[in-house]
């Protein structure tokens, strides 16, 4: 089917936006055939979606947050890491043995990813074999693409939300046969962070990483303790991200959420593997872990790519996390006294958007060839102004200071969502 | 006329929430009779409405929000305060001459706070008189209530946006003389900030203040830069709050936007006067001023209240503004290794209501004798929970956690707005 989309497209580069008004996006079944300033003739037959004065601009990508806390998003707000863990996300995730209820919550977490714009995710189930394969169908079934782990967790995580090794393998085995079917959500493997993993699993999660070439997410320096109890754990490692690369499980494409206390030579050890950082700005300030140098990883040439870290941030909404985003990094400015320089607005949405489509292969802005990610945003209901806008400004508007209103209609993989 | 409404009924004091569930909330004519856990024989005529396990709680107030910014929400997030000011704010203010204008953003404006449950300001307008009496009329209309200024600027602000001393003091008493009819809205005699005044027009309004009772706001130590041009330009003045003293403006209620730099003199100045801390955090962090001692503040005894400080802010939504309080505070915590205790949920959520109600006299709770402002919540469309939550938990996901939707019903001054 050929579909022709009319709207004001901007999408962030690295460098700044590239904007194109009044254009054509044509589809085929999905596919992206071209952007253009005038229909082309061999496209008029097909059907016209005119958005009018409304803005297409890529959908977002949350590259790091836990399905099963959804429930408690916006609880345990006064703790630190490892007791907000203990206290409250391991319980909350230890419900998701009830697969009803994993079963509502999933759906309605889908649903509400599309409602904000979210059409790509990389996301931590719990340990639950049958309640991760849950969250995948729900997933699909809403339209949200990307990457989802079953979490192996065999040690320090009490009693209600632990397994044994040899469980943790084997029902890693099942979840990833059982991974095959689906179109839209692939599997990930999911160490949920070097306190909770055995030497043994992290070496057999390594070997299945090699084995079947499968990528790899997980946390890294977080939090004060958290590193001080990871040095205990491996006294042969100097720093923590060698608890991962000990076992294989530090490579091109592993996913590291936080990377708020790493230092330069962690920073170079994940540039020269390839590993990305994921920036969760509203998590690392909600529990107190303090502010991730994502400006200097950016100048330094390591990627980076953003989270919302639900339930450890409490903002669903990526709009939310990249504007806090710029928040913290205007904080660490402050702070440095104009040393650290920060974010900017087109920075902070390209990491939201263009960089993590690429974490997936895919080029910025919408090339020929790529299935379309995008989300229409209307500012006719926003305050008037006297004199108009540019692009760029009407989108920084409606992303940092619009509600979720502002958000028309949403395409995943090339279909539309919302 | 005799109206009744069931919910669970939920305040902060300042050392925590007080709650009754199931409660009955009397009223006759906008009047609270009192809160009872059935019904009275005297009252079971009332016309009930049921709100089910809804919760009811007080309505915001917003003590510091700049209404001629409102269509510049969201831009110039770039700079910071003095090139804010000249390249942004000034020229969008200025714009207000065109009272057409002024009508329709003022009236969006008015019913947007209404939508977010804020039922409370103290707002600055711009210099103009009749843009100011339309903030006031459509305040009014949309049944906002509380305070506005006329601005008072001549000096230091470009072309299109000064007046002379002469017409700033004329001006002034052409506006007080038409505020008389407001029922809901009265004024408050409102100096830019000691860079934008005269002496000679700082000590009119202080004569003014003090013949006519009127309050009196202003912005305090927001920038680093700022201070240093206060102290050029008032040589004889230690400290930024004596060129206010200095006229007769720094008395009891004179409410103080910022504070961000205010050190411990200072802040013992305004409780030795009575002088009011509003806390802006959004906007602190947004234009990189940095983060108020706000929680030192409170143990010294110095009276705060939060402000969205809309444009410099970018959230109108106070339950947006309040998790930033909580999140700068806890950044300040993370800088000061524990020093600066962070502010817990209650108190941010005192902050943003309570406090700002005791502005106005109104004592803590929903007592006997006052017009009834609060907000309806309803979590129904939140994710689902297996145990049940208690009602403070309850609040707390729906204040830092929800979005606006979960707002389902606004009184204000006894009137149900929403």
């Amino acid at each position: 089917m050929l579909q022709a989309i009319k709207a004001n497209i901007i999408h962030a580069e690295k460098s700044g936006f590239v904007s194109r008004e009044n254009a054509y996006l044509v589809m085929e079944d999905g596919v992206i055939q071209g952007v253009f300033d005038t229909l082309p003739a061999q496209y008029q037959n097909a059907a016209l979606e005119d958005y009018g004065d409304a803005i297409l601009t890529p959908a977002f990508a949350d590259m790091h947050l836990h399905a099963p806390q959804y429930p408690m998003m916006g609880l345990g707000g006064d703790l630190q890491l490892i007791d907000w863990l203990n206290d409250y996300a391991f319980p909350t995730e230890a419900m998701f043995a009830d697969t009803d209820f994993a079963r509502r919550v999933y759906r309605q977490l889908a649903q509400e990813l599309i409602k904000r714009g979210t059409t790509r995710v990389c996301m931590f189930s719990s340990l639950h074999t049958d309640a991760t394969l849950i969250l995948m169908e729900e997933l699909e079934k809403a339209g949200v693409t990307g990457l989802v782990g079953k979490v192996n967790m065999d040690r320090n995580s009490g009693k209600s939300l632990q397994e044994s090794t040899g469980e943790s393998i084997r029902e890693t085995l099942r979840w990833l046969d059982a991974c095959g079917n689906f179109r839209l959500v692939k599997p990930i493997l999911t160490p949920r962070f070097t306190p909770a993993c055995t030497d043994e699993l992290m070496a057999a999660l390594g070997k299945l990483a090699r084995e079947r070439d499968l990528p790899v997410q997980s946390h890294l320096s977080e939090n004060d303790n958290e590193i001080a109890w990871v040095k205990e754990l491996h006294p042969d490692c100097a720093q923590y991200w060698q608890t991962y690369a000990k076992y294989g499980l530090w490579k091109q494409g592993t996913l590291m959420a936080h990377c708020v206390h790493s230092d330069a030579r962690e920073r170079a050890a994940m540039r020269e593997a390839g590993v990305f950082m994921v920036h969760c700005p509203d998590s690392n300030v909600n529990i107190r872990s303090g502010i991730a140098p994502v400006r200097r990883a950016l100048q330094e040439g390591v990627q980076v790519v953003m989270g919302t870290d639900i339930a450890g941030g409490v903002q669903l909404n990526m709009a939310d996390a990249l504007t806090m985003a710029i928040r913290m990094s205007k904080q660490r400015w402050i702070e440095s006294q104009g040393q650290d320089d920060f974010l900017r607005f087109h920075e902070a949405f390209y990491l939201a958007t263009t960089a993590g489509a690429a974490y997936f292969g895919v080029p910025s802005g919408f090339r020929a060839g790529e299935r379309l990610h995008a989300q229409i945003l209307t500012d006719a209901l926003l305050c008037p102004t006297l004199q108009p806008l540019t692009l760029p400004e009407r989108l920084e508007r409606l992303i940092c200071a619009a509600d979720p209103h502002s958000l028309h209609a949403v395409y995943s993989d090339g279909v539309q969502r919302l």
